[in-house]
């Protein structure tokens, strides 16, 4: 099991942050979420004046085995064919991480087909999509294992190129099974709670879901160790997600936690190490049932809410100006004091 | 009164539209409300391919009679400071602008106090501050048509330089009670309804307000023609907004519209020609009470709820990004057959 020293977040600095902006010119608390969000940045980089540098999104693309049983709308090879469509910069992902001066990286985790042609690919792949968990564990504890450790060594190449924050998206055809069923076993809600429509499951789809899912919780009810859990249900995309969380937070990076996908990947990362979730900002909530169940779980309140149901890392190129903004007011504004701004109050009239 | 000739939105382009979104590589409506704004946006621009170009804000500043009512927190010179204040680059709306690659336009709509000494402020001051409406209209007839030429006449300048997407925000102690008056003759809405506290008012001053904005309601309870609500509540940078955002609508410009006061001036101009609606994109929710059910009673679903109560077109420029996300996946993204992804869908097994 690789081993990750996530410190819990310092709170020291946190009456110097909302002095710092509350001295802003601007109404207290104003800036509503914004705030907030500057609080948790200069906690998290233990800074008056935090930066954000060479931000990243990476997708990690993976198959699944499940998808052999018709629990998505799109057939496998989508997930190879999406996965050349961002390595030809024509997806959602590509022009959104262009309009935000992002570094797109896509990570081969586990898709079914070689992308030996394609330089720009980083191959980690475990396998060629995972087994079946209708019938058996997903992967082995080994490759569990072995895809944490892969994932946490891209994390931290990058973070030793400078980079400090990353965001996380995800392709993998049927991985809103795996999702939901991971959603399932580490929040102890029931599982029709966690179930949804994925990229556009009719009524008579999604009931098919449900009794394929239903079947595989039942199969495997008798595991419940986290990392067997993992093991068990998971994709190669979502166990490497949760090993780049988990070394981005030990080395004090500002993660972006995309939609249903990702989140199931930090509900396995906090269950591994809980002190993941204070380095998260939670950047979108999917249109996906379930989403918005998670997210209470985790007691995040997303920035944005735009009915997004795609995944890819979308939510968080389309949430980063956000921070920006956040780190911008706090460096940037001017104090009363300095902007020669009165602060007195009107006394209420008798 | 200033002439208007706003055209209702032709919607002939809209199935082209949608089948041009539907073609790109996403399931169906994965976008989201991205979607919904790529579409308006075609439909304003009446292209397949809209642009946004020279985006600017304008923050319109002006004084208010009724602020001598103890109805603001703060004291009526925070209006003229906080004005210098945009001059110097130092306020939430400078940050952001910069950060957004938005120009700012400081005007002066009625602010009391001289920037002569200030090249930059767009100087449209109509008089130092209006009258105080508790006991008489806050201007006459002739200075709101005034104020509404003065308004549309920079949107037409901005326009002609090739500028068309425009942001609207403001500045003005106690604006929000004369914005509450607006709200409350122009929907119908009962007055509590339509009152918040502003910058911060604790219980005891927003009773106090709701006291001198009931008398003020009852004082004028005789108004009902559009013009002369503006005219009697209005303040100048109101009235002014209210004019530029006519005058771009004519012009077939996209209109940021940003928290309460901003659109409380939409509601008045909406009031005088309710075509203007289908220009407009709104930014952001305000935490200011009131401002969820003026957005209720234009059906409109605003971008970003992110508990902002700041004003100053800072919810135009922070939402700003995801017009140019939504105008970019439509111009950059690959469409299925470009990019060689399957669109065929998965029987359900028997």
């Amino acid at each position: 099991m690789p081993d990750f020293h996530i410190q819990p977040l310092n709170h020291e600095l946190a009456t110097a942050l909302q002095l710092e902006i509350d001295s802003k010119t601007k109404p207290l608390g104003a800036l509503g979420d914004l705030e907030a969000l500057a609080r948790q940045i200069g906690l998290i980089q233990q800074t008056l004046t935090p930066q954000l540098r060479q931000p990243h999104v990476l997708v990690f693309a993976a198959d699944h085995g499940i998808a052999t049983e018709g629990v998505s709308k799109y057939p496998q090879e989508v997930t190879y064919q999406m996965v050349l469509n961002f390595l030809n910069g024509g997806a959602a992902i590509n022009v959104f991480c262009r309009q935000q001066g992002m570094e797109l990286k896509v990570v081969d985790a586990g898709v079914k087909g070689s992308f030996a042609d394609f330089p720009a690919v980083v191959n980690q792949k475990i396998a060629e999509g995972t087994r079946n968990f209708l019938h058996e564990p997903a992967m082995s504890l080994a490759q569990c294992e072995q895809a944490l450790a892969a994932g946490a060594k891209l994390a931290r190449e990058l973070a030793a190129t400078g980079c400090n924050v990353l965001g996380f998206g995800e392709m993998g055809i049927a991985n809103t099974s795996a999702a939901a069923l991971l959603m399932h076993r580490f929040t102890g809600l029931p599982l029709p709670d966690c179930l949804g429509r994925g990229t556009g499951l009719d009524d008579e789809q999604l009931t098919h879901k449900a009794t394929i899912l239903t079947a595989a919780a039942q199969q495997h009810a008798a595991v419940t160790a986290p990392l067997e859990v993992l093991a068990t249900f998971g994709g190669f995309e979502i166990v490497q997600m949760a090993g780049a969380m988990l070394a981005a937070a030990e080395l004090g990076l500002v993660l972006l936690i995309d939609g249903f996908i990702a989140t199931a990947a930090l509900l396995a990362a906090a269950a591994l190490h809980p002190a993941v979730r204070e380095y998260c900002v939670f950047c979108h909530q999917s249109e996906e049932t379930g989403h918005r169940r998670m997210l209470t779980y985790l007691a995040a309140r997303p920035l944005l809410n735009l009915n997004l149901r795609l995944g890819e890392g979308t939510g968080c190129a389309l949430a980063y100006p956000l921070l920006v903004s956040a780190v911008s007011f706090l460096n940037e504004m001017a104090s009363f004091e300095s902007a020669g701004v009165s602060q007195s109050e009107v006394p209420v009239p008798a």
